[in-house]
């Protein structure tokens, strides 16, 4: 079900040591002319995922990462291209997207000794944590942002999406591919370069889990499905939409967890991204394009920002599971953030302050 | 079941706009010798319940919060004793240890239109957010912390929790009460004087939810309680035990899911706070204090953290559940946050960059 758009061109590299790197789109015409210079040891990728039995959920433990890169000078920046003066990962004197595996992963364990830890028979359970964690360059511009791209750049990074969720989605042991962006150091991020990230987990996530359950008890009750459901009653109460278009609903969600939170919604449902028409496709660039300049507005300065896709898990779900985007800043008022203390990181109760019906009225004002 | 220390005075006021006050232990000796002389409106808190169908969990949204007291200096802090020229939250000129209700809570809807949004019949379902947010200042002294404080003192924050564990616990609409203190700046702290909070939810929260289900899972599969089970394995492995108490263990546990998280059992399981032997009671304010003062040695500086008692529910899951308090801080390194971006946030997949059986040989060594 891979959905290459042929008008994007895809070519593979190698890295020094050993990692994939890929092109998306016409630059550079001939990457095979920019071979990886460096030289770099191959990393030892220590990852276990541990089971927490009383949340009934994986958790990674990684202790390579420790003492990966942490905001370099803009210099040393790693995702710009290589220029004389600097061999970046990106080896090419320019891109237009690019993706490649992350040199410090969180997932891709090499060592199968991972999985040996715990008693394995009990309770303290245990197995390497397979899978891969990618890192998308949206552009070679340094000090740009998504919201910068045109809708044509927008949409080779969506080719770029939809291509790395069919192939990783193939690779043994991966269960759910995750396509995201984190932006702005409120949020952790260590590169300000516009980069996003892809994490294909060998298991199921948690948030995927349990709206899987809610999607197979509704079906019980109603014999429908709740996504349908629930992107009908938004539409239908309207108080809550920030955009509408042809093939997308852009709305803030009636139990919005975070001060600013729109999802985005093909109205053809489909499981993933690899499985969008290439009319919703095309329209998906303009709108989230529009989303993001609002929420750049919001504020009068750059929004910190999570922008995650969710799409089906590879090996289950895809006949309920509604493919969508989930953006949402942590910024409530100007200098002021939403911080995950004790209710919500302790106890998984979320407290939104900025009622939904008036965040998507303020959203729909930035226009 | 309440258990009150009858050692430790208890007095009860009211203040100016009609919110209880609560003095724990010898100070101030006549309460009602200070009124609370400010002009207050009373608050109307719109607070409700909505329900996120896709996670299954209820929001509170509580528009009337954004304007809250933020950061004050320090010759304003609202939880300092009240003095010839500042008129706090506390009348008294001293005191030991005083809960009260919050001014700006979270939860206590006033309004029962805060029930009347959403189609109730369908998917956009809410109800007003009843329950109540309490706040516990540990010490009248501005720059003190918890680890300041001596055992005795500690104690009588421990009767406070009790205390109000159980009489929240008694009031209509409540279903669980949750003792906690967020700790530092870093945790969006707003308020640096030594404090905590109590909040008394309307529902069972999501977190709470899970772990339950999990032991129903566990008890059907083995006839065995989860957590007896659980403490047995990490009792038995050692590699993650912290401390070791008489009534008490404080270990990492095995999936832990921040950089240095400790979680404290007493041997004897318990439904909560209220139903603690004196003698584990005493011991904890010991082994407590011991361990926030080898986080606050972790970095060279006051780490930031959460601290959260996990009960159970007032009406169900008491037979199953067992009180016990969780720590963590989200510093991993000095200078370095653990942040909850993309993977946890968006997915609630948790990566943790120290190894537990690491974090907890650190532990042992800061003694």
């Amino acid at each position: 079900m891979a959905h290459h758009d042929q008008r994007v061109r895809k070519t593979t590299v190698t890295l020094a040591d050993g990692r994939e790197l890929i092109y998306f789109g016409a630059v550079p015409e001939r990457p095979a002319d920019y071979p990886d210079r460096r030289q770099l040891d191959r990393v030892q990728v220590h990852s276990q995922a541990r089971r927490d039995q009383l949340l009934g959920e994986w958790v990674i433990v990684a202790g390579h990462r420790q003492d990966r890169t942490f905001q370099p000078v803009t210099s040393q920046c790693p995702l710009c291209p290589t220029t004389a003066d600097s061999l970046t990962e990106i080896p090419a004197p320019d891109y237009e997207v690019v993706v490649f595996e992350n040199r410090f992963p969180t997932l891709g364990a090499t060592d199968p000794d991972d999985g040996r830890e715990g008693d394995q028979d009990g309770l303290l359970v245990c197995r390497p944590a397979r899978g891969r964690c990618e890192v998308v360059c949206f552009s070679p511009v340094h000090t740009a942002s998504f919201a910068d791209l045109t809708p044509d750049h927008a949409a080779t990074v969506m080719t770029a999406w939809a291509d790395r969720s069919a192939e990783l989605a193939a690779q043994a042991g991966v269960e759910q591919v995750y396509c995201f962006e984190n932006r702005g150091e409120e949020i952790g991020v260590t590169l300000s370069h516009p980069h996003g990230q892809i994490y294909a987990y060998p298991y199921i996530t948690p948030r995927t889990d349990r709206v899987l359950q809610s999607c197979a008890s509704y079906r019980r009750r109603t014999g429908r499905n709740l996504f349908d459901d629930l992107l009908a009653a938004e539409q239908a109460d309207l108080r809550r939409i920030v955009l509408q278009g042809r093939h997308w609903t852009a709305f803030v969600p009636y139990a919005a967890h975070w001060p600013y939170e729109v999802h985005l919604y093909p109205r053809r449902r489909v499981p993933g991204l690899a499985e969008l028409a290439d009319e919703a496709r095309a329209e998906f660039c303009e709108l989230y394009l529009d989303l993001l300049r609002r929420f750049d507005r919001l504020f009068g300065r750059p929004a910190p920002y999570i922008s995650a896709w969710h799409q089906a898990p590879v090996h289950y779900g895809g006949d309920e599971f509604a493919l969508h985007l989930e953006l949402f800043t942590i910024r409530r008022a100007p200098g002021k953030l939403k911080y995950l203390a004790g209710s919500e990181s302790g106890m998984g109760a979320f407290a939104n302050d900025v009622v939904p019906e008036a965040a998507a009225e303020r959203l729909r004002q930035l226009g």
